[in-house]
C-alpha cells in the first residue's frame, strides 16, 4: 500500500522525456498532504515545470500552502486522458491516459530565484505574456509564495493504443476516440474590445 | 489545516446543481487516502455520478482498491479548468475553474446493484454504448470491483468571469480564453475499417 496501483506492469513508463512531455501538456494537478490528525488533505493547483522541478505559486496568506512550505511530505498527481478506447464489450473498454504521481517535499523560493520562478510560471501558463505586460511590483512579489518540488521520486503510468486483441467473434466497431483541449475564441473585456488580441493569446488559439 | 484553501470566500459554491454539473462534465478525478504509515497515497480514477453518489470500478486484483473498499477514509478531487483569465499584469492573471473535494468512505457494491452500477459507469463514459454491445458475462462481473462514494461531505470551489477591475491605467488587452475538450476523429481498428462508426461514438464527436 505504499506504491500506486500498477496492475499492468507493461504500462510502466520511466523515461524522463515522457514525464516532461506530460508535465508540459497539462497545467493543473492535485496536491495532497496529510493533516496533523492523519486525514488526507487535497487541493487542485496550477503548476509549471522548470527543468527538473515543478513550480507552484499562491498567496502568502494561504495557511495550507505554508504547511507544505514547512516541509510536510506531499504527493502531486497529474493526469491527462488522451482517448477513449472502444472495444467489442464494455469489460474491455478503457481509456488511454498518462499519469504521474510525484512524492517529495516543497522548498520555498526567495529573492531573485523567486522572481525568476514567477516569470517562468506566468510564461508557462500563457507563453509570451510576461513580455507583453509590465513587470511585477515588489508588493506583488511580497504577496506571493513560490514553492518548488523536485522531480526525483515519481511513478508514471500510461496506456496507449487500441483495445487488446480478442478471440471472440463479434461485429462491433472498435477503435479509439482521441480527446484534446482546445482554446478560444478569446472574449475581450468591454474595455479591450477595440484592442488587438495579443500574440500570446493568438498563438494559444492557433496552435491548439 | 482541515479544510481546503478558500482564500476567496466569494468563490464558494454549495449548490448541488453546480456540483452535479461539474461531476457530469468531467470523467476523471484523483482518489486519495492515507497509508498505514501515514503517507499520502494517490491514484487517478475514472468515475461516474449516479444520483447522489459516485461510482468507481477496477480490478478485484488491485490491492489499493481493496484497502479503500474496506472503509479507509478517502478524499476524491475533481477539477476542470474552464478558461484562462488574461489581465493587465501577471499578478492578476488567473484561471476560471470548477473543483470539488469529496470526503467519505467507499462502499463495495454486490449482486444486482453491482451489475446495474457497471452499466451506469459504462454509459457515463460512452453514452449509449451498453445497448450496442453484448451483455457482461458473469466472469467479467466477478473480476470487477465496484465502489460507491456518497455525495454528502464535499467542498466545491469555482472562479468565473474576467479579470477583476483595476484602477491602474494600462493599454493591455484583457479578457478570457475559454478551454474545452473535444473528441475525434475516431480511429477504427484495422478490422473495423469497413464497419459503420456506432451512434455512441458519433454523438460524442458531434456534440463536443
Amino acid at each position: 500500500m505504499t506504491t500506486p496501483i500498477n496492475r499492468h506492469p507493461e504500462r510502466a513508463r520511466t523515461e524522463v522525456e515522457e514525464l516532461h512531455r506530460l508535465l508540459d501538456d497539462v497545467m493543473d494537478g492535485t496536491l495532497v498532504t496529510v493533516t496533523d490528525d492523519g486525514r488526507p488533505w487535497v487541493v487542485p493547483m496550477l503548476f509549471a515545470r522548470d527543468g527538473d522541478r515543478l513550480l507552484f505559486h499562491g498567496s502568502t496568506g494561504a495557511g495550507a500552502l505554508r504547511h507544505v512550505a514547512a516541509g510536510a511530505p506531499v504527493a502531486f498527481s497529474v493526469t491527462t486522458i488522451d482517448a477513449l478506447v472502444v472495444a467489442h464489450c464494455t469489460f474491455e473498454h478503457s481509456a488511454n491516459y498518462r499519469s504521474v504521481v510525484i512524492h517529495g517535499s516543497m522548498t520555498r523560493l526567495e529573492g531573485e530565484e523567486k522572481w525568476t520562478a514567477l516569470d517562468t510560471v506566468s510564461d508557462r501558463l500563457l507563453p509570451g505574456r510576461v513580455a507583453e505586460v509590465r513587470e511585477m511590483t515588489k508588493r506583488e512579489l511580497a504577496a506571493t509564495m513560490v514553492l518548488a518540488l523536485p522531480l526525483t521520486d515519481w511513478t508514471m503510468k500510461a496506456r496507449a493504443g487500441g483495445p487488446g486483441a480478442t478471440e471472440e467473434v463479434h461485429e462491433a466497431w472498435t477503435g479509439v476516440v482521441p480527446m484534446r483541449t482546445v482554446y478560444g475564441p478569446a472574449i475581450p473585456d468591454p474595455g479591450s474590445a477595440d484592442r488587438a488580441v495579443p500574440a500570446s493569446v493568438r498563438r494559444l488559439i492557433d496552435t491548439d
